[in-house]
């Protein structure tokens, strides 16, 4: 009865650290990008007198599930401002049961297909053409057993090589730090992953992601997903910054468009979550949030 | 023998009619929505007097296919123009051999997985937010049967009542003309396809749907093949004339972008030819030709 009370108590703690941390994260995130809405300035502030600079907008959604006592739910936040076009930042923590087809995929959901999950979902859209748009998600995942999962990757209109250096950089410094060889299997799973196979192309210049990381040290794995957010939160607003004064033409913009509409092919197409969310009855809403504010197909 | 060869002409007499129909039609709607374009006039045409009218480029393409000595291609055939923002009028003839899992889901197909098919396949989106967008498709597939399908479909910004009554009645009147059943089997057939699940909403106001269409009476069914191509050609420039010449708000053109969202959402989540397509490695600049030149999400 104790080894069962304190298993569970443990599992419980794991949990609450988890929610904790994405939350704070979001925090964390939010606060960032608003202080990069007040510092632009010079011409591309000009010419955005009538938008203020931005501000999240939160809401909250609760997942829909019969079956479930606490199914859960999340908290969007949206930012439209003059440095960031659209940014959604999505925190949820949802529990349930996987369907039956589904549970045949997903590590020890066969025997008991009972499931919580937790995490934070973000994707930038960016008025310059010149700073890149992003995309980071961390998550963590309980079943019978349970893993963390996550990544960051950058997709530039068009690519700076320095800051596809120092992208990766951060990214690898993350990993190093906890494994010499998450860098290499992580970034090779982001090119894989992030690559759209009816174009022939990569979404964007690529990161990390990585899924079912358990290496049986629960504490170090979920110290490496945190700095995975932190690396982010460090290296994001750095490209920002070094890019969101330079003025753009007409022609970067139309560029930026059609490369957005790449983004929408991919996400629609081949984004596990998107695709897995939309047809569970998920909140399309907060699903979708990832979509540009404005794409083009020329 | 003489037989089979009476056969075997009969068949490509028939492969032969329904291209050449394919062909026809395509010149007649280029030629129809290019006076369309000549004829704006007013405060539509004077905002866009950088823009001329616009006139349809072609682009020839072929079909990869090792396993086939006469693959096929189509003829993509674009406008960007002044009424017209984007329209694609893609006509297409490729045989080959279906893949064998997509064999099992094809009728005749399973015996002999070789295939012919012939189409054309038409999407316009429009600059004014007050005139619909539309899409039609017809489409003739012989395997060891053999059979017609296709349809067209209006998708306004907001809905207009004339509009949805007057298309609708054009449908129903190449309908009627042929089987008093193939109406209200068509349109529900649409209204249930042109359905955005994860949404719970429709594309656009429907119109009719049709596949597998094989009476017995080939002659019959490429008749009424043809006459939905016609009541195409007859309702949708009455429709574009009606409205094209309007005003429009920044808020009308808004609305409109976020409606072509929704339709970007159908056509990658939800298309059967978009996702086969992409899938069986088609080409991927004419399959998504019916994407929007610019579509937004809030």
């Amino acid at each position: 009865m104790t080894d069962t009370a304190d298993t569970h108590d443990l599992a419980t703690e794991r949990k609450q650290r988890a929610e904790s941390w994405f939350r704070e994260l979001r925090d964390d995130i939010c606060a960032a990008f608003e202080r990069l809405e007040d510092e632009l300035s010079g011409e591309n502030a000009e010419r955005l007198a009538d938008t203020p600079p931005g501000r999240f907008e939160r809401r909250t959604w609760r997942r829909q599930d019969p079956e479930v006592e606490e199914p859960g739910g999340g908290t969007m936040s949206i930012m439209h401002g003059r440095v960031f076009e659209k940014v959604g930042v999505n925190i949820s923590t949802v529990q349930g049961r996987f369907s039956e087809g589904f549970a045949k995929e997903i590590p020890g959901a066969e025997a008991d297909p009972t499931f919580w999950a937790s995490g934070i979902s973000l994707v930038a859209h960016m008025r310059s053409p010149h700073v890149p748009a992003v995309h980071m998600n961390t998550r963590h995942i309980v079943t019978a057993t349970s893993w963390f999962g996550g990544g960051s990757d950058l997709n530039p209109s068009r690519e700076d090589e320095a800051d596809t250096r120092d992208f990766h950089a951060a990214m690898q410094a993350a990993c190093d730090a906890h494994d010499p060889g998450y860098y290499p299997r992580f970034k090779a799973w982001a090119d894989d992953y992030f690559f759209i196979k009816h174009r022939g192309e990569a979404r964007g210049v690529g990161g990390i992601f990585y899924d079912y990381l358990d290496s049986g040290d629960w504490e170090a794995d979920f110290a490496f997903t945190r700095d995975v957010g932190k690396a982010f939160l460090d290296i994001y607003p750095t490209l920002v910054r070094r890019h969101m004064h330079k003025p753009w033409t007409e022609a970067d913009r139309q560029h930026q468009l059609f490369r957005r509409g790449r983004y929408v092919e991919f996400n629609l197409l081949y984004d596990r979550g998107t695709r897995f969310g939309l047809q569970t009855g998920g909140n399309p809403e907060a699903i979708l949030m990832s979509l540009p504010p404005l794409a083009g197909w020329p």
